[in-house]
């Protein structure tokens, strides 16, 4: 079972990660049969194939950096965050928070995103 | 289904209450057969009357405020808060995310806070 150390250092890890826009680091985060929701009510991503091609679309026009601490609960944490998103030169901006599951191993076996799509703004 | 604004005032009722100590009143914002996981990783508090059980001996001692936007994604909803618990006149905080799911009727289905005790400090 990972240490609570263990789960925040791989949402620090995964927040970099996103920011380099390296996918094939991102899903070695992953285990093997994970899923991602994101956002929260929309298609659920699922296995590594998906996965990487869902980062490998996402992650070029995304930075996202930490508003507040990774709480850590059991094999699981959620993590407030700032998204920017770059489109056609048009930066906008959302709140998120990032709620993941953790195996024994310390892969992420789940990631749900909760943010609203019609929330985004032209200013942090 | 409720409107993002719903689940919002909702969520924003849920701490004001829990300020107040009102478990009556919280009780009132959930489903019938809801469940509470505080924090996640341990018991699952499931029923209105174990939930009722749950806020009265809870809430008395707990002041919670928003440290952040609350984020609404499909029919759930996630907040960062600052719990401040009193215990023998002494003051603990602690960073919480509380994660919820509505039915639609907009009453909450679930509850769930992600936080470690094990980080409880003495000052803001």
């Amino acid at each position: 079972m990972p240490s609570p150390e263990e789960i925040r250092e791989v949402m620090e890890r995964y927040v970099q990660l996103m920011c380099e826009s390296n996918a094939d680091a991102i899903l070695e985060l992953y285990a093997a049969d994970a899923t991602a929701e994101d956002p929260v009510g929309g298609h659920v991503v699922e296995g590594r194939e998906a996965l990487h091609d869902f980062y490998a679309a996402t992650s070029p026009n995304l930075q996202v950096e930490l508003t507040g601490p990774v709480r850590v609960a059991g094999q699981e944490c959620a993590a407030p965050l700032l998204a920017e998103l770059t489109m056609n030169d048009t930066k906008l901006y959302i709140d998120v928070i990032d709620v993941m599951k953790f195996n024994d191993d310390g892969k992420i076996t789940s990631m749900r995103a909760f943010w609203n799509p019609q929330e985004m703004r032209p200013t942090r």
